[in-house]
């Protein structure tokens, strides 16, 4: 099925901004609750927000099967696990409706009325029910650093990190969409030169850029997915911010690996923008270092070409852009994270989703995380407002924002932004 | 409410073997497909499986505030978050159906046909939807013994084991019930001496004897759940099998923990067995050696004395029996592992899963996974066929076993038999 979705060329009758993130070219899914208290899946074009399950019901979709209530869910899995043929027919089609040329709904008001709402009567929801979500470690530039600050200097990276995808499995229950704010978690530390821990709150609470794909159902126990195939079965991406609390994680990851210092929350952007409409902007990732084992081999352009950006803004204060950077910096792709993550047989589902692990790139104003930007707290950054930041502080909101661009087209995710709350008082 | 269901004297009108694991005191819960290809919930009294949907809808819960489809459903995650006032109910009135001086339903021919299935009728299903799943690694015989052949054996504890009850997140999806084969997993392993890695099958493949718990939904995000109250979230346990290779696990964990070496399999016993009925097996576990912070302090009996065992079954021969252990050599009871869980905010909802970690007793005889029990393949276990296993063979099938038992009642799990099959092939 071709993605006529993505033609540049298209342009939609309805209003939208200039430059937005969200032309008719995008098409992204998610899940909102409408001004009549419904959650529905819906899609977004400009700044209004389309429920996809009231288009269902008066028909716009007719001729592509679906169930009929495959779109007044409380999350997409089903939709994802329909599979890529239905997610293309159905973003096709919703760039018919949508387009300049069509007066089917255009001409309809009734239909218009029901069907589109603007952003302020909307509230985002989880797209996915995540049933089991994974985090990579893929940049390089980010474990060099991390090593470098950690462990030894002259060998920052582990032997195993060029030849393994390297990843973990991190906690489904505490994923929230842009908007929902975190406390400031407490854990057990171990104060500098104690050998007993002390119990409070994390004080260097830090965030981590990442972005993370979202899977249909892939394969069954058992079953390894080839990595020729593996693209076949990611339906899209999403922002992941992966809260971090570095004092917690440092007491806490050996031998079995990061737990409480990440599972207090973890934020995405809410809406999932399609690998379909990301097809324009493949691009071409680092060449492997050493030769991989043939499971791991791809070839062609398996990486994806977004700009990154983080800001921080303090309480009643202006945001300060403190990152800018690139998924192509990426050292493994997602094809060989799925390919990896499933060569011993382990079942991928519907819903399922897998953050790329820290993006860093190559000069320090486009490392992802404060420990790496501030350097462990040795080099605080300096704010718009004249204030400095080691780590995260109360109440400071952290913003990530994610778009393509080329010549004719910008695709975007939009956000994810979320403030951090004081520690939870009973 | 009382555990009238625990009344150690009442006896049932069901014809059940002597020395069963599911005396009228267990009425543990499970998901079963029936004769009839329905997937109901139910209870086990001796070797009858008893459908709990059918028994709802012919009345015998009236009085109960239920729903109409509780019990009608693929997984117990609903009935779990009714919470504990309603599974006592429910427990309870099970209890009274079957006491042997209750002639309604014994005298009924026609409801007794609906609702008692025997064992070969059936086939039990995962009980929950496990939406996350914990490996606490609780044992200190256990962590001990690894430390001692992977580390340092003058410390082989790491600094924080006497702290924390050190956990890490695991692969949710490929948790099976008993008697799901799972093929030997293939993957990356690096050969004594070399630098690079080779793909394999794992040559090291092992299981690991523990117990899991089930949790009720426990709190919202950014709440911790009180010490004192986590006794109340926890609905019942199964055995736990968490099979692992070692070859895979070795080469791929640090920094962030095992992954591909765990995520290929985990298998169930699938009769969930209440906390309640396992109360007169209350036990004190180990004296914590080190003061713990307050958030960890635990009084009275928090531990459960159940007997362990593990035997092994090659192909077409005699199992023999390779392990006796007790869960009540662990050092960190469940309540301290769901503190520290949620200490960071970390929400727990219906049909999470948290395994122990390896459960290994002070004597060898008693350790919990091949690796200790061969001392790493250097002590290669000798079997009654004759045979000698230093890890799992293919068509090896491994049974764990566990049961509570004092002068009045025994109280067991059942078993978790699992077979390992050759690899897989397209």
């Amino acid at each position: 099925m071709s993605l006529e979705a993505n033609n540049p060329n298209r342009e939609t009758w309805l209003d939208i901004p200039e430059n937005t993130d969200f032309p008719i070219q995008n098409i992204p899914f998610g899940v909102f609750l409408t001004r009549d208290d419904i959650i529905t899946i819906g899609t977004r074009i400009g700044d209004y927000a389309i429920d996809l399950g009231a288009l269902h019901q008066l028909g716009y979709f007719e001729g592509i099967p679906l169930t009929d209530d495959i779109f007044l869910q409380d999350t997409l899995n089903d939709f994802i696990a329909d599979g890529r043929k239905t997610w293309r027919s159905v973003r096709n089609r919703i760039a018919e409706i949508f387009d300049k040329n069509n007066d089917k709904l255009k001409n309809n008001e009734k239909d218009r009325k029901t069907i589109l709402f603007t952003l302020d009567e909307i509230e985002m929801q989880m797209p996915v029910e995540v049933g089991d979500y994974t985090d990579f470690y893929s940049s390089k530039e980010h474990a060099t650093n991390i090593g470098k600050m950690f462990r030894d200097p002259d060998n920052a990276l582990l032997p195993n990190w060029m030849h393994i995808p390297v990843g973990y499995h991190g906690r489904s229950s505490s994923i929230v969409p842009s908007g929902i704010p975190l406390h400031r978690p407490q854990g057990q530390k171990l104060p500098k030169g104690a050998d007993t821990p002390i119990f409070g709150p994390s004080r260097r609470l830090d965030f981590e850029l990442e972005m993370a794909f979202i899977t249909t159902a892939a394969n069954h126990l058992g079953e390894p997915i080839k990595i020729e195939e593996a693209e076949e079965y990611i339906f899209g991406m999403v922002i992941f911010n992966d809260w971090s609390a570095r004092d917690i994680q440092k007491w806490e990851y050996v031998p079995l690996g990061p737990f409480l210092g990440k599972s207090f929350g973890s934020s995405i952007s809410p809406w999932i923008v399609t690998l379909d409409a990301l097809e324009p902007f493949k691009a071409e990732g680092p060449k492997p270092e050493k030769e991989l084992l043939p499971y791991l081999r791809t070839t062609g352009k398996k990486s994806y070409d977004i700009n990154l950006q983080v800001a921080l803004k303090p309480e009643n204060s202006e945001e300060t852009v403190i990152s800018n950077s690139n998924f192509k910096y990426m050292y493994w792709n997602m094809c060989q994270q799925l390919a990896h993550h499933t060569v011993n047989g382990c079942p991928v589902n519907s819903g399922d989703m897998m953050a790329s692990g820290t993006i860093s790139g190559p000069t320090p104003d486009s490392y992802g995380s404060m420990l790496e930007l501030s350097w462990g707290g040795t080099k605080p950054l300096k704010l718009n407002n004249g204030e400095e930041r080691k780590f995260i502080e109360d109440n400071d909101t952290v913003i990530m924002r994610a778009h393509c661009q080329n010549h004719e087209v910008r695709i975007g995710f939009g956000e994810v932004s979320s403030k951090i709350l004081p520690v939870f008082k009973d």
